[in-house]
Order: structure tokens, then C-alpha cells, then sequence
């Protein structure tokens, strides 16, 4: 359509990126044909570094530019407790929440038959063995396993899946609470939240 | 925020693209560093390679990436008629219509003293010298200047400028129809757009 192979090819790139249509896609493009200032260079320049010097944290899976992720190697969080995410971005939400002061453990997904992701996709194993590993021992590191996924039916799966697997260690297994958001008006919740708000309602 | 400088670079560079907020721009990198089959590295390439590229038509300014733009080496487009755009991506929308098949001559921007742009920012001066060559002679080439600019305050401003350059010359100059939208209703037409479309009336 643009008949200027350069263009359309940056088009078909940008508009892979997740919520970018065609639309959206070709009016980036013309941007960065305008743009000053080098910016061209630079987003590319940061599109390979970012691939270059981020990767994996090997205990937690959170992403990393050192050996280990800022959360594992803060002194000051407690080894007891580990709350369990789909994503790396899931961390920076609880985080900003102020609430939890433990360790993280990131799935990088959840368990999504219909879209062919099994345990064997994401970090459950490594979950399992570092449960495992923080119960050894005499004094057993490991209380309490928080699973922070989301709220959906692929949430709901991963957590029956590493419930079943976890049961019976003697770690303490919780999932946050779901119910009516703060601030919101009762008369826009929908019904499975009401439901799970009166089920799981807290005493006085 | 993210503590990771290469993913904060990236989404700071993300972030400057239009419409991209500092969450869009997060989303969008950790979709980058997510990505399999080479996409940063492929995203990155097409960046420069539109950079390297596309220049600008020597004879009409619209982007091309060979010696003249497509509209300016098609045989059968008539050379009578010149139709003014503010922007390359505005010539699509012409050409989609169908309604057109002249020479184009694109700006890049429209008058704007608010954001300091003045007739000298833009490619006015080459479309005058444009005219005055396709007017030389005995036999003038062109016939008709359309001016088809956004229909807003930097629209009018540079339509007044170049109709007072151009007036005189023997050149036909028009601009596009204000009105009613095809396939709009008249109810939700605003006051400004039924002023022009009854101005404009056209005789049955």
C-alpha cells in the first residue's frame, strides 16, 4: 500500500506489538521518518540492548541485569514467605502496594490448555524445587507460598496444579483475597465477585 | 522504577512515540524482551533500514526510496493539476478515494506561529518554484493548485499564505469541500460545518 518496502516492512514490525493495529503502525512509522534528534538509532539501540544485558533471575525468574534480581538480593526481605506471579510486571504491582516484604517467584504464564501451555512451560518445576530445597533441613526456611495470579480461569488452574503439588510439606499455601475493589461502589460489582466477597468475608 | 537501566531505557525511548504512555511503553518492552523468532533484533533493523532508506522526492517531497516518488514517475497522471497535502501519510487518503489523478506536492506541516513553525519550515518556497517553472513558457503545464490541508486554524493560515503567493499567476487555486460527512447525520453536525455546508451549497 505504501509501495516503499522500507516502510512497510517497519509498519508489519510495529504493528506486532501488542494493542498497535496497522493503523496505529503506520502513523509510528511516519514518526520515526520525522523524527530529529538520532531517535530512529536509538530505539533500535535500546531494542538490542535490552535484549542483550536482560535476562532471567536463576532463583526467582524475575528479569535481571546482574546475577541475581534486586529482590533476591536485598538482605532485608524475609526468606519465609514467597509470593508466586505470572509475570515480572505482576511484581512492580504488589510492590508498589507496600504489603509483602518476602521473596518472589515469577511462572512467566500460567497453565492455558487451550492455548497449549502446560506446567512443563513455565517455572512451576523450579517453584517445586525451590519449596523443596527451603524445606529441607531441620529448620525449615520456607512458611508460607502466596499465589498472586491472576484472577481468571488459567489463574485458577495454576493454582489448583501447584496446590496439588505442594499440599502436605507443611508450608503454608494462601492466594490474595478476591472481592469488592477499594473504593468502588457495591452496586457495579459483578455477581462472582459478590459472591466471593460474602464467602470469604472477614469477622470484626 | 524497574531498576533494570537497559528495560528503562527502552520504555523511555518507547514512550516517546505518539500515543504511547509510560504504561503502554512498559507493556510494549516487556513484549520485547518476551519476544522469540528475533523480534528486537528484527524491529531494530527495519528502524534503521527506513532511516537509511527513505528520503524525501526531490520534485514533490512525499517519501520515497528511489530517485522520484511513485506519483511523480507515473506517465499517466495528469501534470495539470497539483494537489497540496500537509503530510506524506495525507496523499493515501486521497489516492483511496480515487478522486485524484494529478501530481501531489507535500509540505510537512502547516503554519502554526504557536509552535513557532513558519512558511520557511515548511516546502511553500519549492511549490512557488514548482508553479512559476510550470508556468513558464508559452504553453503552461499547470493548470490547477488544490489545496487539500487539515481544516483547522494551521490549515487556513498556510491556505492564505500560499493563495496570496499564487494569486494573480493565472493558476486556478481551490481547496477541498468543507460539509456534511457522507452518510452523517445532520443532527450531529457541528455549527461551524453547517455554516460551510450551506455556504457551499451546491446547485442542482
Amino acid at each position: 500500500m505504501l509501495h516503499i518496502s522500507a516502510l512497510e516492512k517497519l509498519v508489519h514490525e510495529l504493528s506486532r506489538l501488542p494493542g498497535i493495529g496497522p493503523k496505529t503502525a503506520q502513523r509510528l512509522a511516519y514518526f520515526v521518518l520525522r523524527s530529529q534528534n538520532e531517535y530512529p538509532e536509538r530505539l533500535s539501540e535500546a531494542l538490542l540492548r535490552v535484549r542483550a544485558e536482560v535476562h532471567d533471575c536463576p532463583r526467582c525468574f524475575n528479569y535481571t541485569d546482574s546475577d541475581f534480581c534486586k529482590y533476591c538480593e536485598d538482605v532485608h526481605r524475609a526468606d519465609e514467605s514467597i509470593c508466586v506471579v505470572e509475570e515480572p510486571s505482576d511484581i512492580m504491582r504488589i510492590e508498589s502496594s507496600g504489603a509483602f516484604r518476602g521473596r518472589y517467584h515469577v511462572l512467566h504464564g500460567a497453565i492455558s490448555p487451550l492455548e497449549g501451555i502446560g506446567p512443563q512451560d513455565l517455572k512451576i518445576q523450579e517453584l517445586l524445587q525451590r519449596v523443596n530445597a527451603g524445606l529441607a533441613g531441620d529448620s525449615p526456611v520456607i512458611k508460607e507460598i502466596i499465589l498472586a495470579l491472576d484472577a481468571d480461569l488459567e489463574g485458577d488452574t495454576t493454582i489448583l496444579y501447584i496446590a496439588k503439588h505442594l499440599q502436605g510439606k507443611g508450608v503454608k499455601l494462601s492466594r490474595i483475597a478476591h472481592g469488592v475493589p477499594i473504593g468502588s461502589d457495591i452496586d457495579f460489582v459483578d455477581d462472582r465477585t459478590m459472591g466471593r466477597a460474602l464467602e470469604n468475608r472477614v469477622e470484626l
